[in-house]
């Protein structure tokens, strides 16, 4: 195995967190009321149904920033935000830029760069990932992104065009994502695959931690224990 | 001004003396005779006409990879090199994959890092790019290469891509390089330009220190200087 894949949201960082702790801050700033986590939720819901809409080809090639910026609009008549500037606007919709990581992930990055090719893999565009990598402090080799194949992830063209731009083929690259339906459709196109499990992501994780899926090469319960794995 | 691009062959790396030396090695361990800096150079040659048969249109697209191995196919006859194994021959034209940097070259990009985004605009394809700045510690927030948009610089679509991936306006780029060609096309597009005088690129540089340019946005001798430009 040469190369490493991330899934960066939800994977790698704490988007509903982040996005909710600085909603909230913009909103007392301004004395706005909003159920900004139940915004936050229902932004992220709008997510995989705005990329399908461009995967099955009913809109041309759009990239995150722009779905989040559509989704955006639609949510703020929806939850009756008063009206925004367009600097405020943008501002909110650039949140996405400002992920905090979850705890293990910067170190357990930096010690498995020492052993693999680090890249993401993600339905973020370039400069998000460029950014967010920036502000979490997340080292990777390179920054692939859904942008550069102008597919979304589960696309296949994704999985296979960033093994090829790295040099590798599909079985000296892993994908490594808490998501099972992305690590699926990687290992149809022959990646191997790395499941982290994040059971916080929607909210607060259940009091019993769920059993690890057995179907991924790799199941573990947070990217220390990745790294022990693979570079330990 | 927010990111800057990078030229990477030449401008961070010392491509001749680092080819040359590694397949002098390889020379020596096999008994072949060989003036491997002139097959280097004459390697070099072959770099400018094999993209712009590319870019003319009169072949189709392929990396840089692709095009070094065939030209080093033609290079290993015209210099009467013994028949190689298909390993010897990868082995060789991926030594564009291990160049060493110019001494200046990392602690400069660590330190201007710190300030703007870092991305290589290169024709290296990403996998070379990947390999390079691993091999020479050179750090980048993005790969950004020829590869992604299917053109080789000159072509305008390289800096107008690379800046567009970046969310940057072209006027919040800087093209950074040791070549005049090169920074010409990226200022025509709107791009601001920083020449980085290389004078060994090409072996032992004159006595006298040429006269930098003065065309550019910013002209200096090394990596450090326009790090204490930009970010002193």
């Amino acid at each position: 195995m040469r190369a490493l894949l991330f899934d960066v949201f939800g994977t790698l960082v704490d988007w509903r967190r982040s996005i909710a702790t600085q909603l909230e801050a913009f909103g007392s700033e301004r004395r706005i009321a909003c159920d900004w986590y139940a915004l936050v939720d229902a932004w992220r819901g709008e997510y995989v149904p705005s990329m399908d809409r461009v995967r099955r080809g009913e809109q041309p090639w759009a990239n995150l920033d722009s779905l989040h910026a559509a989704s955006f609009d639609r949510l703020a008549e929806r939850f009756a935000l008063p009206s925004l500037s367009a600097i405020e606007r943008d501002w909110i919709v650039k949140r996405w830029h400002a992920l905090e990581p979850w705890p293990d992930a910067p170190a357990a990055l930096e010690r498995l760069h020492e052993h693999f090719i680090l890249a993401t893999l993600s339905n973020g565009n370039v400069a998000l990932l460029v950014d967010l990598a920036r502000h979490a402090r997340l080292r990777f080799d390179a920054i692939l992104s859904a942008e550069l194949f102008k597919h979304y992830k589960p696309d296949s063209e994704t999985y296979l065009g960033a093994a090829a731009l790295l040099g590798c083929l599909p079985a000296e690259t892993m994908l490594v994502a808490a998501h099972e339906s992305d690590l699926r459709a990687a290992a149809a196109v022959g990646l191997r695959t790395a499941f982290i499990a994040r059971p916080g992501e929607y909210g607060s994780p259940p009091a019993e931690a769920p059993a690890l899926p057995a179907e991924f090469d790799v199941a573990v319960r947070g990217l220390d224990e990745l790294a022990e794995r693979l570079a330990g």
